[in-house]
């Protein structure tokens, strides 16, 4: 049996117990499997055409800075009902995340109580990758893919250690504080060309894109996209296709998990609402004049966050409208799913000899990587439409998933 | 200089009058060209393509069941403030309508003061060419176009007479009182070759579009998207990518205008909810177990009508959440650059020789006229692109408007 | 030991069962003893005036017209989550309803499954007040009282037979359909001197009242002020004190529970949105031109009602203005502990020797029983201060609650 | 003829601009005299009872940082419409505002354009009392009345110069910077007898108190309460009422205004949110662990400022449940009527003798000035209660307007 493997960086947070955990129980059949692009069993528009690794081949591990087992975790989340967590318990339990790479100025509001005894740049990329060695050969896996599901790191701006494969080598090799520690599992990935997803909010760095691209390893990110921004690239698509002017948007949200209390840092905030502001003007053509966005932490929501957005149209003959969204959903119940899309998309793009920026998976990002001096397409339907291509352009060279793995 | 006459069926109501007030305002520069996607003036999309007619060459008249002049109707509807219609009072007051076709069976809430002395469909037919032709003649126009921006008509079964063209002229020879006015204004048209825009809810009539396809005149239809249903269109395209299944979809939306206290008559509002509530299940692929679409006249509102939906969606591993849209809009602010656009783009396809249905202008309806066995394309931004290819492949024609015109 | 008895018509539905399960629930330390105006434990403002019976004890029974025990009919209704209906299951399992009484013509969307076998009026008082008098008996109660928490009875006129107590004999011999099942069970109650709360929607039956009053019975009602209306009366007292002129308010609300379905019938709809429109005039001293109140069925909820207002106001130089509010509740959730408190305050009322209808409870009535000629108080901050006096006044009377039964 | 004076800190603002255009609107017939406690025409609840100063015999001044005349600031500030302005225009243009005192360190983001000639706090406190004597001696005026209604001020804790008349003398002696610009005309008020109403957002400052005590001068204050917190003072009672507990408040909040330009800096908007952020738990009568009050600059509204309030409540059972408001009001015509009743309150509390703080004012503000040790009522119906409790006790004495002022 062909098997893949996937490591994930934040191996305890709400996502990705939330995933695994779902995994499982539609594995037992207990929920239903729908929510994912790549599913055979929803009658996927992607499946048809593609051959997707089955969750049934799939084998987790990962990193976190807790070393608690994904049952406590999971249960400590609240964000699959008990009862639903308990039918899983076993397999749950077994899973108990590395310790991991840790820097304390990337995450202000965190405590990391479990990180690994190295501090210099070099030996820690050398455990991440000992450990995938690992797994690979415990597991006899075809491919590991890894999965950044961490919390958003501090903002800081990119510099010359940043811009070069050259450079970064260089600040590895002299412990560049400012290469952190997403950076570091991203290096360590492109060097044993294991396909990366980052999922947390990162900017492109294109010393790393440079390595995945030298390296032949396909990498896509950044920012999952979810619920608030999920709305606004659809909804900014509309006032496009009518011609309805933003003259203003204001955005609100609020959530009570870890994620919420990482952003109450001022840093990681930062970070945050650069990733979620971006995406308006490019859909609409103009800049849009007031485009405000907030994020609190609000305790007693804990995983179900809520957003709410006002927005100021300007139509024919110049006169104002508004529009109000209010979206009470769960942060992890949407990331999940988009997770578990990338992982088996990446591992096409993987067998389809793709490498560097993944493109045609920008549908799943707030802030898809780009490559200095492109603008990317934030347009929700438009994001849509690249992967269609992509699938189409991918789908005529025929090759499935335990086959070719298998031959190779 | 090419001139093209837009005759209009309910030109005195509030859609009619803030377009022609609109363009009023627009050629003097007192309001900005925005809104609409053939404008030049405003970067749009389809203007580089194609040659449509300029606002400066179009000819405004139609027809009313109410007398007053459109300086009088627009005040009356309180859509574009005092001070502004003021600025082009003169020429609002010059435009007066021409008594309507008008049958009360089909406009219970509406009362008929300004309409045809003949009660014969033939001889309303007749009136309605006559019109039309004397319109034509007095200003030497190139071309004429027809939109209904009537009030919704009472709902009815299609039956017999509706179904072949030569059923419907037996039909019109009997006085059938199942041809409703909205019938007769587009059998007229189709047989001058005048391109007729329905923007007013009504079914596809079988035999008026082989009457069409027959005449070689294209016709575009029904009920303008604008608010909404707009939106609705959408967002269901968003969940229908990131595969959120609907549960459940409440809408309610009130308005306090004319066309609101129509629809508070039991048979004008089933067809206005029946045109609203198709749109969903065709874009998301299954059938929402839960549509309800309410519409209720509530007077201090005027036309500043307003919108609320909640709807229940189900997530990874069946999670429910929801999402809520109140959208503050002006009906006719909304509906008069969609005309516009329409009136242009349907002189263009009348240029290209199209006939019959014109699916490329699904984008700006509600419910598309569709042929009997084929479902119409609901989704917004596939839509769009019907529209946008449909622009390219006869960009390459290359005619342009008064040039062409003139020559033949 | 003292006890209370509680006769519930319509012991099985969602009210009742969430009512009893949470008794229960609070009796073991399950649940925290909150929502109520008359716990002790909750350091409520009454409490510590007069002597409430303990929820210890209280002893449920009473009639539906489904045979389901309650642990059957809590698991279905879905109100409380299943884990918590589980530790009080034997309890609920033994509770089960007697066969009610039951006319169709007054429940057009429910099923009388589970019925008296008698047909004629007097017959079925009869069988009413025999199962009241067994349950004592077997209890040893010392007092009882019933509480109608059956669904929406159909609307209809008040006519002659409801006018004096006479008449109503008089239609009781002879079983006049218009002598509704609410109207025999009340009217079992008032022969009993058992005190008596109406908590469905039900217009105020002066034959009734007149029995009361002769037979020194006290009875409250009528259709709890839970939801939506509750905010409405709270907040026109608002709108009142910085007199902002209500312009309109339109209201809409959905629910999915068996309460919804049975108002999906246009007869109990019309009592339930007569009741609900009533409210808000007396409150602001006007009439308010533009306000409306839509009910409508809508299953995804389930019990999870939910409420959308739209209000606009007018202010200084007549400005106009808007304000929405969205109230995501539980029907059941926010009656239960209103009943809790009508139970025991309808005993102290009994106690003191209250008789008729009890005007200091309105603040728990949407449509609080009323006199001919007189207006219902429904501004909720003076409906508070009403029961607050009343309590004051009483207080001074001092006798507590097991020790007076005891000695009578 | 008896005339009242009214000077105002910030003549040229929104709020004063909106009331005294809405006064002369309402002199001449133009507007409806609505949204006033203390309106006659209005058949207000308190004009039967005690007799107001009548608009007509209302002289308003003051002093302003901006030197425009109140017809330029009142087009600018877009809050009446353009046409009704240019109905009292002439009398508009008249009123043109005295050099304000000002201190940049309590005003960031604010421009001190038309400031008084001198630094030194006692000789601008001669400037303010030169002012109104000048006044009423140009005017005859029987009486004089201060209302503060400039920008909210950077936040301060109080310390000890503000404890104390005698500290607060000597910090005067000596131009202490803690000694705010509207602690200046307090001062200069209570020297003349002048009743003082604060209606910016300002802490209560014990010396000032003392003053007013001694002086014999009645005052009222701080933060007028319009908007957002109106509504969270009425629905706090309503939870209170029905005993459904609150977890959390989450209470957002924008405008475009001046006042949301100068509560853009931190200091104002600490000062401002503080404000807000107190009423809740008084009125609960425990501790809300999660209430937030956000509030933004958002240019698109101008003075139509917007609130958004997610709720969170747990009821019965501990079952969650939320509520959520959206506000879309306009803050200078909330704010205007509250000052023409704070006025004429005032002045009736002069002719009562009542001196220091009105507690029965709090009705009309967020942060009621309270002695050291006592919390204000925060209840909006407890208020209201207080306002005519003491309109009753004052009732009696009969004394009116005109006549008692000409005879003294």
């Amino acid at each position: 049996m062909a098997k893949l493997g996937v490591t994930i960086v934040g191996l305890g947070g709400a996502v990705s117990t939330t995933m695994i955990a779902g995994v499982e129980l539609m594995l037992r059949g207990l929920v239903p499997r729908i929510g994912m692009l790549t599913e055979e069993a929803d009658g996927n528009p992607l499946a048809g055409r593609l051959d997707f690794v089955p969750l049934e081949e799939i084998v987790f591990a990962g990193w976190d800075v807790k070393p608690a087992n994904l049952y406590q975790a999971a249960l400590e989340h609240r964000v699959l009902p008990p009862d639903q967590l308990a039918a899983v318990r076993e397999r749950l339990e077994c899973l108990v995340p590395w310790p991991a790479v840790f820097s304390q100025e990337f995450a202000v509001n965190l405590r990391g109580d479990h990180v690994v005894p190295v501090r210099r740049h070099r030996e820690q990329i050398e455990l991440i990758q000992a450990r995938i060695r690992e797994l690979r050969n415990r597991h006899g896996l075809d491919q590991v893919v890894m999965v950044n599901l961490a919390s958003t790191e501090a903002w800081q701006e990119l510099s010359d250690v940043h811009r070069s494969l050259d450079a970064f080598e260089a600040g590895l090799d002299a412990d560049d504080p400012a290469i952190s520690p997403a950076m570091r599992y991203l290096y360590a990935a492109n060097r044993m060309r294991v396909p990366y997803c980052g999922f947390a909010p990162a900017p492109t760095v294109p010393a790393l894109v440079q390595q995945a691209v030298e390296a032949g390893n396909p990498i896509a990110g950044a920012d999952g996209k979810t619920g608030q921004t999920l709305v606004k690239t659809a909804l900014a698509a509309m006032f496009r296709v009518r011609r309805l002017r933003v003259l203003g948007w204001y955005s609100v949200n609020f959530l009570g998990n870890n994620d919420g209390l990482v952003l109450e840092a001022p840093g990681a905030n930062k970070t945050k609402v650069l990733s979620k502001i971006s995406v308006l003007d490019s859909i609409l053509g103009y800049e849009v004049e007031n485009h405000q966005v907030h994020i609190h932490y609000y305790k007693p929501r804990g995983d179900a966050k809520e957003a709410w957005d006002n927005i100021d149209i300007q139509g024919f003959a110049g006169i104002p409208m508004q529009m109000k969204v209010n979206f009470l959903c769960q942060d992890s119940i949407l990331a999940a799913p988009l997770v578990i899309d990338l992982i088996r998309l990446l591992e096409v793009a993987w067998r389809c000899g793709e490498r560097g920026i993944q493109r045609q998976l920008s549908l799943f990002f707030k802030s898809p990587y780009t490559p200095c001096g492109e603008t990317p397409v934030h347009d929700l339907f438009r994001q849509e439409q690249m992967l269609l291509d992509w699938v189409e352009a991918h789908a005529a060279r025929a090759f499935g998933w335990p086959r070719t793995v298998r031959s190779s």
